[in-house]
């Protein structure tokens, strides 16, 4: 197939080596045309999983010992190989995942400067961070002397990393997670989403290239092809590995926290799940009502719907609404035809999409184009505050372009819905708020990010991000997967004592 | 019995009020007379914990809008009012622990401190623990303006606590868990550990009369009475409860986290377990070997050995180490006979040393004095670099004034005893260590704290602590139970967006 790249081992990438057992074989699918593409991709095996977590430990021990500035040019590094792979890598991840190129090019240059933030500071001395405590001693305090202490952090081992498909570079096999383990110290075991697998395996190229030319052990890195569940559990189940980072659903999540509770040692799992990242609307809004219909549908339709910030629930004043619900008709009226990331994400959207409609109460508002039977449909659909309280289906996310308007007619049932919501990534709110601070407050514990005035698509890479949210968006509240205090994942503190 | 608080009710404290269902009663133990006090506590029920759960979960909207300042002021009068309780409280705790009144003081003392060391922080708006993040907008950035985002710190919501025997007040009602939570926002439930009743009653009632003097939602704290398994697994099954803090035993810690994995929402659990906290002597320590052996074995008697920092491992070189073994026979020769905090704890201590004893190449160094069957006597052994690394029973912990000498014949060998151990709360490294850094390098990978030159013995409560370490001394290495970082254990991001 054109475009796609030359070349491409279909190997996995352990101890510095590509290799693989080699037993079975899939391909990368092209959602555009609907057809497997013919490079295979060798599925890893149980061996291949424990010779990389094997490795991994060993190279743990003289990783762990480089100093920042080494791990800073090692992250600039990574950076610099990526950006050389140039249009191969563009165009290989726009056949594996329908996503345009403009969007990848935009998503590439994010994930880059994640790299890079992490570069700068590391080479800051981590002090953005505020890594580092010191209490001086009193040898003469009474009735004990007072010891010179120091807080440091360590990181925490090999942790390995579940790339997403709908992100393939921000949070897959060179997304946050693995920016953050590398930083910290940790060598990364990446588990490929095999919904990109050559792309995975450049990104893997690049890495492989920095490690050589900044002289990194083997076995820094490492990354895993395959269709197999059973390598996943396995490599959770490693005693080498002391953290998961994932980003998916909550299905496969629960899988993998159950396989990672039956350990000896506990160990950290971040999963970050998704989310229908409520969008409120206070009455004042709706004076803007045509532009902000608008811009709802248009994050909606961003990526196709395919953010795990994407806008799922807007509620929405049931008086003076007429002009937005016009407008969000007349948009997603409009709306593309176009497929998602993979066969099992359309079937799964055709089928939770229906389970929605046929909902008690709920009703079709809007829907887009659909010019081919492997393509999703855009679809908006309303309920009333009550019916979405009492229906648990509609507080689950679709993962794809739908959203749900819930009209409420006061504030007590907008809070009564508020406080019915399970953990979200993030919310917004739109209109002024000044009578709505009790009710914003209690959404706020809801919620990863609380938004005023913007869109939820877009996760800024800064120091003051949160990536995350209540327990079902992410399976550790105390965590964020995107910016700097990302790198917290993956240290532990040590206190030295003198 | 004399100097037994009067007017204990026996009662648990739920939503603000002293009740229980009554259905069973259970007694203190006194363990220097080794027989049960008069006074009968009640077991509370199920019901109970249900009801402090929901009053918990009330008052966590309420007491999370308090400002720092209240609560700060919140802290300032629960030490003023238990310091109030005076000698009552220390003659109880005595009497129900056998820990002296000196001792008691001590960590009375310690407790308070850092109660205050919390309010404090408060006070001073926690800037010393860096909980805030801000990122400046910048509207005419392109392609997209950057948001201005900032990061703020929310309370978990209730948390559960179980007290430790050991430190009845540093790790009991109000030890480290429970001043740090409260600290940060989230009301807290206590189970109490029933070797102390009488004390935990009285704690109780110090901070009832501070929540009501300060106003403080009712079910900002409650406490449960009870020697019954089944309230703590269903407290931390409770799905108004979001983070457990543990201080005890690595078998009633996977029980618990056992229960805790059946949640929907996994929370983090928290528990401080134990460990043999290994004393490295290095060969120029022998230089001054009688006073190490004399500290040594000072610090191994301290509270008869029942600290979790106690030293229970020392790795002594093979050669020339015949002053400091010399040394250790006198100082526990002369050590004299005490009971432990309860009869379980004396059996155990009986079972395990004896278990130490018979192992392959284990033997009895010195034995201290036994003037009562109910006494534990201390007991030092030896064994050998291999037996030790080939013999997983001597690598647990032996609660109580129990220790183990392991002779290593060369650096080598002491490498790999190290590279042997399991996770630990500290270490110590006694001697010159300029040739041994990658030794020491190895040893910071297994311990929360890494001593120099000190006992292990003794938590300073300053910021840049770490108690806590990785598995199986604790079961989150993330985190501290001791010092300001404490209060992130039930802290969680949250991005603010404008």
């Amino acid at each position: 197939m054109e475009n796609y790249a030359a070349g491409l081992s279909g190997l996995s990438f352990i101890a510095g080596q590509w290799q693989s057992e080699q037993q079975q074989v899939f391909h990368a699918f092209c959602p555009a045309r609907n057809e497997d593409m013919a490079t295979p991709f060798y599925n890893a095996s149980l061996q291949d999983v424990e010779s990389a977590c094997a490795s991994a430990e060993r190279a743990f021990i003289a990783y762990r010992g480089t100093s920042y500035q080494q791990r800073s040019e090692f992250l600039h590094a990574i950076a610099d190989e990526i950006e050389a792979l140039g249009d191969e890598l563009l165009n290989t991840t726009h056949l594996e995942t329908n996503l345009s190129l403009a969007r990848l090019q935009g998503e590439r240059g994010r994930t880059m400067n994640q790299l890079r933030a992490f570069a700068d500071a590391l080479a800051d001395n981590l002090a953005p961070l505020h890594l580092h405590y010191h209490d001086a001693g009193e040898p003469n305090r009474t009735p004990l002397p007072k010891p010179d202490t120091t807080l440091r952090f360590l990181p925490l081992g090999p942790v390995a990393v579940f790339g997403a498909s709908n992100f393939p570079y921000a949070f897959s096999t060179l997304g946050g997670d693995t920016a953050a383990a590398l930083a910290a110290g940790c060598p990364v075991i990446v588990k490929s989403h095999p919904a990109h697998p050559g792309t995975s395996e450049l990104m893997t190229r690049a890495i492989a290239k920095a490690i050589s030319r900044c002289q990194m052990p083997e076995g820094t890195f490492a990354m895993l092809q395959g269709t197999d569940h059973s390598i996943a559990h396995q490599l959770v189940s490693a005693k080498q590995i002391k953290a998961v980072g994932f980003t998916g659903s909550l299905t496969v999540a629960k899988a993998l926290m159950s396989t990672i509770h039956s350990r000896e040692e506990v160990i950290p799992f971040y999963g970050e799940l998704g989310a229908i990242n409520p969008q409120v609307i206070l009455p004042q809004a709706l004076a803007s009502a045509r532009n902000l219909g608008q811009q709802l549908c248009a994050s909606l339709l961003m990526g196709h719907g395919q953010f795990c910030t994407s806008p799922g629930l807007w509620l929405v004043p049931t008086h003076d609404s007429d002009e937005l619900i016009a407008a969000v008709r007349e948009h997603i009226g409009d709306a593309p035809s176009d497929t998602l990331l993979s066969p099992s994400i359309i079937d799964a959207y055709e089928r939770d999409t229906k389970a929605v409609a046929q909902c008690n109460g709920v009703q079709v508002l809007a829907q887009g184009h659909k010019s081919a039977p492997f393509h999703a449909q855009a679809q908006v659909f309303t309920c009333s505050a009550e019916g979405f309280i009492n229906t648990p289906m509609l507080h689950q996310e679709v993962f794809g372009p739908a959203a749900l308007i819930v009209h409420y007619d006061d504030e007590q049932q907008l809070l009564r819905v508020i406080d019915a919501l399970e953990g979200q990534l993030t919310a917004s709110i739109f209109g002024e708020q000044a009578q709505y601070q009790p009710l914003i407050e209690r959404l706020s514990y809801k919620v990863g990010r609380l938004i005023y005035g913007q869109m939820p698509t877009g996760v800024e890479v800064c120091q003051s991000m949160n990536h995350g949210g209540p327990y079902p968006a992410a399976t550790d509240v105390r965590s964020t997967s995107v910016g700097l205090e990302a790198m917290r994942r993956f240290l532990r503190p040590l206190c030295v004592q003198r």
